[in-house]
C-alpha cells in the first residue's frame, strides 16, 4: 500500500522547482568467471527474478514504469508535426539518385583546393579526407587498387594481433582487390560515379553488405540469417563508387557502449591501444579514426555512433529516426534506432550522408519527415548564420561527467563559438531524466529481444556472450505494461523537449561522461558487464534515441592522457543540416590541434 | 531446438492455400468457489507461472509472438494513408459545433412524417425513435420531465430487484429532474438546442459524465480518480441538449463480454432475464433495447459495443480508431478502444454519432482520418447507391458458429440485400485469424493492465473480480517483446485487409457466433470464467478493433428460443457513411418482424 505515485501532465511542471538528480546507477561491476556465475543466476528459475528484482528496484524501474500514474497516452515512436525549414539549406530530393544528392553536397561546401588544404594548415595533423581521395585518384597520383594493396596488408597484418583485436571481423582480400579494380578502371575510362567512386568504406556488423555475412558480432546469426543483398543504405553507396572493405566489429549485437566482444576479440582505441574504442560501433569508429577508410557506416540505438566516435576522436552522426532506410539491418524494426555516418570530418559526414540519406517506402507509412537538407558550408556569411542560432545547456547535466576534463573542453569550444560567431547560449531544464533512461532501457532492450527471440528460444541463447545474456535476462523481465508504460514516457519526454525547442536550435552536452575506459585484462575472454562505465558513457546520448532527434558528435581536444574529448549537438526534429552547420565551425576552431593517433595507418600517403 | 517457425512476408502469403482453422479455445469454465480457488492458483509465486503458461501453450500464444520470426515491422497503432472519399455522402466538419453536425445528420435521413412512421408500417414492434420523441416535444404532446418521471420510477423498481440486475449502477434522481427541467423549458421558450435536446441517453461507467463517478464497473475506481467534467464525447451531446440519466453498468473494467458483474449485480437481458446481455457495455444495450432512452455510449475494445447490441437486438457501431475523443474515459490511452453509439435504430445512431464525433486534439498528432461522413440515406437514388457495393464475406468463417440459427439468418439478410439492392456478394479469404486473436488480446491486455497498474499494485488488485484477476495475471505475463511481435501481427493483418478492401467494400459476419447465452446462477456472486463462451461472443468482432476499421452490428432476426441475432458489416479505414448506408439497408430489409423485448419500457406512449 502507499506505492502509488502520480505524475502531474507535462504541460503543468514547473521548471523552475526541477532539480537535476545525478545519475547513480546500481548494478555490480563483474568480469571473468564470477560474470559467468551471475550470468547463470540471473537465469535461473528461482533465484533469476529475485536478483533482477533487486536490481530493477534499485534502479526504479517498477517504481516509474508500474506504481506512477503517467498521464500521458503512449507515444511508440518518436513522430512529430512538421517542422519549420531551417535557414540557408539546401534540400535534397530523398527519392532521387544518391549520385545527384552527392553531387548537390559537394556544391554545399568550400571549393577543395589541394595545396590550400595540405600546406596552408597549421593543424598538426590531419586526416585524409574524401576530397584528397578524389583529387589524388583525378590526378592519377594513385589509384584505388593501389590503396587497397596498402588496405589489405594492413587488415591482413591485424589480424595476426594476439590476443586478437580486430577491426574488421568479415573480410575477404579478393573481394576488395575486385571492387578497387573496378573503380580504377572507371577512373582510367574517365568515368566515375560520383565524388565517392573509390572511397573505401567499413560497414558494421548489423548491417548487410553483400557477399559477406551479417553476423552482429555474435558467433551465430549468420547461420540463421543469409545476406542475398545489401542494405537499402549500403546499396545507394555502392551505386556511387564506394569500396566496401568488409564488416566491421561491433559490441555482440550492440548491447553494450565499450565494444567489447569476446567473440572475435575486442577493437583498440586507435588513441590507447589498452582503452575501449566505446560502442556499439566499435570497428567503424576505429577503422575511421586509425586512418584506414575515410568513413563507415554504424548504428546507433543507444548512442552506439556518437559514444565511439568521441571516445576515438571522429565525427558521428545519428540521423533523426527515419531519414534513413532500416532495411538490410539486423534492427529493422525498432522504434529508436538509425543507421548513419562515421567520418574523421563534418565534411566527408556530410558527402556519406547525403548519398546514404532517405527512409525505405515502407517505413514512410505514418511518417512525415522533413526533406533532407544540407547547410551551405561554403556560403561566405556561414557566420551570420551561425549568430543567429541559440545553443541550450542544462549546466548541471552538462557537468555531471566523471572527469571534468571531458565538460571543460566541451565548455572551451562552446565559448569559442559563442566568441567567433555571436550564437546566445541558453540555460534550460530537462525535467525526468531518470525515468527517460529507464523508458529507453525498456525501449530498446524489449525491441532488440523481440528480433532475436525466435533464434535465442531455438537454442542459440547460451552461445551469446556472458554480458549479452545479462541484458537478455533484464529485458525478458519487463511486461508489456512496462513498455507501454515507457512510451507514456516518452511523450512526456518528447513535450518537454519541443517546449525547450521553442528557445533554442540546439542543445548541447559532451558526448559521453568519460574519455576512453582502460579494457580490464580479465574481460577480454569472456567479457564485462559495469553498469556504472555504462552510464557515464551513455550519459547524454539517449534523447536522441528515445525522442528521435538528429545529434552529432564533434571532437573538441584531448584529456591529460591524450584521449579524446566530443561535444554532442542534438537538433530539433528532422534538423540535420543545423547541427552539421555548428559541428563544422566546432571542428574548425577546436581542430587545429588534432592529435594523430597511435595506431594510424596513412593509407594514401603509403602509395 | 527446432520450435523457430519463420512466417513468409505477407505479400507472399498464397491465399489460394490458405484452411479455414476453426476456434478452438483451452481453457476451464469455472464460476464460484472454484473460480475463486483457481484465482489464488494462478496469483501465486510459483504454480501460477506454470498454470498460465500451460494455458498460453494451448492456445499457441508462444509458439505464435516468441518462437515465431515475422518479418513485418511493428505498427503499434492501426493508422492507414488517406482513403478515398465514399460515394454519396456528406462531409461533416469535426471541428465545428455539434449542434451544426446534428443539423446536417438530419439532412441526410429521410423526411419524418409522424402519421407515416406509425400507422403505415406493417411492423409488429417498433422502438420510440429520436424524431418520434421530437415530434412529441414539439408538439407539445408531452414534456422532457414528464419522459423523465416515467424513467426515474423504472429506474427506482429495477432497483429493486433481488438478487440485482442493475440498468445503472449510478443514478440521481433530482439531478435527471434537473436536466429534464432544464430542457422542458428550452422547448416552453421554443429554443431547444437541437433533434437532440430532451433525449434520454446512459453513458457507459467507464465514460466520465459528471457528477457521477466514473467506477468501470468496479467497486473502487471512484476512490482514486475524480470526475471533475464530462468526457469530451460527453460533452458535446449535452451541447446539443441530451439528457443523461446515470451510469450504465458494464462487465468490470471492460474485461469480459457476458457483462457478469458481481460488484453490482448482472444486467439482464431484456429478451431473456435469464440469459446475458453481452458486454462489456451490458448496462448501455439493455438499456436501449428495454426502450428506457433511446441511445447509449459505449466503448469497444473487443467488441464490447457489438456484443451487446447483437444480443439485446439493436444496433451498435464501432466507430475508426480515433474517430472520437477517448478524453474523459477510463482507456484513454489504448490502440483499439473507442467510444461509441448504441441506439435502437441505425437513423438514432447516425444523429448521436454526428454529434459526439471528433478526436480530440491531443489524440490527432500522428493520424491523419479522413474527414468523417454521413451517407445521404434521404436521396431516392440510394438504392442504385447500393447496387455498386461489392460485400466480402469468408463463408468458412462466417459459418463457424456455435448454432447454425446464427449464420443462416445472416446468409438470409444477405439475400435480402443482394435481391433487393443488387450488391455483389464476393468470397474472400482472411488468413492468420488465431495469430490475430492473440495478438489482440496481448494489446487489449496490456494496455487495460498499463492503466490499472499503479492502482492495483498499491492495494487494489485484490478487489478486482475473480475473473477480472483471470485476466490481469495472463496479461502480467505477457512480455514487452511479445507486445511488439503482437504489433507485427498487426501489420501483416492490416496489409491482408487492405489487399482484400482493394476488392470488395465492406466484409460482412455474424456479430457473434451465438445468441445471448445463459447466466450461470452460480456465477451471480463470485462471476464466472468461461472462455468457450468468450470466443464464440468475440468469434468476429476483433479485427475492427486490432485494425481500426469501423463496423457496425444491424439487427437480422431472431432464433428459435426468441433471442436477437445481428449482423455485422464492417468497412475500410474511416468509411462509417458506408456501413451505415448498408445498415440501413439491412435494417428496412430485416426489421419488419421486431419483436417487443420482454422488459420494454413504453416510456414515451405512457405519458
Amino acid at each position: 500500500m502507499g506505492k502509488k505515485r502520480a505524475m502531474v501532465p507535462a504541460q503543468d511542471v514547473d521548471l523552475s522547482s526541477v532539480k537535476y538528480e545525478p545519475q547513480v546507477v546500481q548494478a555490480p561491476h563483474l568480469t571473468g568467471f564470477v560474470l559467468g556465475l551471475f550470468v547463470r543466476i540471473l537465469e535461473a528459475p528461482l533465484i533469476g527474478p529475485i536478483v533482477l528484482n533487486y536490481l530493477k528496484k534499485e534502479n526504479k524501474f517498477d517504481e516509474q514504469l508500474r506504481h506512477t500514474v503517467i498521464p500521458e497516452e503512449p507515444m511508440f515512436k518518436p513522430e512529430y508535426p512538421p517542422q519549420e525549414m531551417e535557414l540557408g539549406v539546401v534540400v535534397l530530393n530523398e527519392d532521387g539518385r544518391p549520385e545527384d544528392r552527392v553531387e548537390s553536397a559537394l556544391k554545399c561546401l568550400p571549393r577543395y583546393d589541394h595545396a590550400e588544404s595540405w600546406e596552408n594548415s597549421s593543424a598538426s595533423f590531419r586526416y585524409w579526407k574524401i576530397n584528397d581521395y578524389a583529387y589524388a585518384y583525378r590526378s592519377r597520383k594513385v589509384t584505388p587498387l593501389m590503396v587497397a594493396e596498402r588496405i589489405i596488408s594492413i587488415v591482413e597484418e591485424n589480424g595476426r594481433n594476439k590476443p586478437p583485436a580486430p577491426l574488421l571481423i568479415s573480410f575477404d582480400a579478393a573481394e576488395v582487390r575486385e571492387q578497387a579494380a573496378a573503380s580504377t578502371q572507371r577512373f582510367e575510362a574517365g568515368n566515375p560515379l560520383s565524388i565517392l567512386d573509390g572511397i573505401f568504406m567499413a560497414i558494421k556488423d548489423d548491417i548487410d553488405c553483400y557477399p559477406h555475412p551479417s553476423k552482429g558480432g555474435s558467433t551465430w546469426m549468420h547461420e540463421v540469417r543469409a545476406v542475398k543483398k545489401d542494405a537499402v543504405s549500403v546499396s545507394r553507396l555502392r551505386g556511387c563508387g564506394v569500396i566496401f572493405i568488409g564488416k566491421a566489429n561491433m559490441h555482440e549485437f550492440g548491447m553494450g557502449t565499450t565494444g567489447n566482444n569476446p567473440n572475435f576479440g575486442t577493437t583498440r582505441n586507435p588513441h590507447a591501444p589498452d582503452r575501449y574504442t566505446g560502442g556499439s560501433s566499435s570497428g567503424p569508429a576505429a577503422i575511421v579514426a586509425s586512418g584506414l577508410c575515410s568513413a563507415a557506416l554504424g548504428t546507433d540505438g543507444g548512442g552506439s555512433i556518437r559514444i565511439p566516435s568521441s571516445l576515438c576522436g571522429v565525427v558521428g552522426l545519428k540521423t533523426n529516426y527515419g531519414r534513413t532506410s532500416m532495411e538490410g539491418s539486423l534492427c529493422d524494426s525498432g522504434t529508436v534506432e538509425i543507421i548513419g555516418p562515421i567520418a574523421s570530418t563534418v565534411e566527408d559526414v556530410i558527402l556519406v550522408y547525403a548519398a546514404m540519406l532517405g527512409s525505405s517506402p515502407a517505413n514512410r507509412i505514418s511518417l512525415k519527415p522533413s526533406p533532407p537538407c544540407l547547410p551551405t558550408l561554403s556560403f561566405k556569411d556561414d557566420s551570420n548564420a551561425l549568430g543567429s542560432l541559440r545553443i541550450g545547456k542544462y549546466t548541471p547535466w552538462f557537468n555531471d561527467v566523471l572527469s571534468t576534463e571531458v565538460s571543460d573542453k566541451c565548455e572551451d569550444a562552446l565559448n569559442l563559438l559563442s566568441k567567433a560567431h555571436g550564437c546566445e547560449m541558453i540555460e534550460i531544464v530537462i525535467p525526468e531524466l531518470h525515468e527517460m533512461r529507464n523508458a529507453h532501457v525498456v525501449s530498446i532492450g524489449s525491441e532488440c529481444l523481440c528480433s532475436l527471440n525466435p533464434d535465442c528460444e531455438d537454442g542459440q541463447g547460451v552461445k551469446l556472450a556472458y554480458d549479452t545474456r545479462t541484458s537478455m535476462a533484464l529485458f525478458r523481465s519487463f511486461t508489456a505494461a512496462d513498455y507501454i508504460a515507457a512510451q507514456r514516457i516518452r511523450r512526456r519526454m518528447m513535450y518537454y523537449h519541443m517546449e525547450i525547442f521553442k528557445r533554442v536550435d540546439v542543445i548541447v552536452t559532451p558526448t559521453t561522461g568519460m574519455t576512453a575506459p582502460k579494457i580490464p585484462p580479465s574481460s577480454l575472454k569472456s567479457g564485462e558487464t559495469d553498469m556504472q562505465t555504462t552510464a557515464y558513457l551513455m550519459q547524454f546520448v539517449v534523447p536522441a534515441n528515445l525522442l528521435g532527434f538528429p545529434a552529432i558528435s564533434v571532437p573538441v581536444g584531448y584529456d591529460k592522457g591524450g584521449l579524446p574529448i566530443g561535444l554532442q549537438i542534438m537538433g530539433r526534429p528532422w534538423a540535420e543540416a543545423t547541427i552539421l552547420r555548428i559541428a563544422s565551425a566546432v571542428e574548425k576552431l577546436c581542430g587545429e590541434s588534432k592529435k594523430r593517433p597511435v595506431s594510424y595507418y596513412d593509407v594514401l600517403r603509403a602509395n
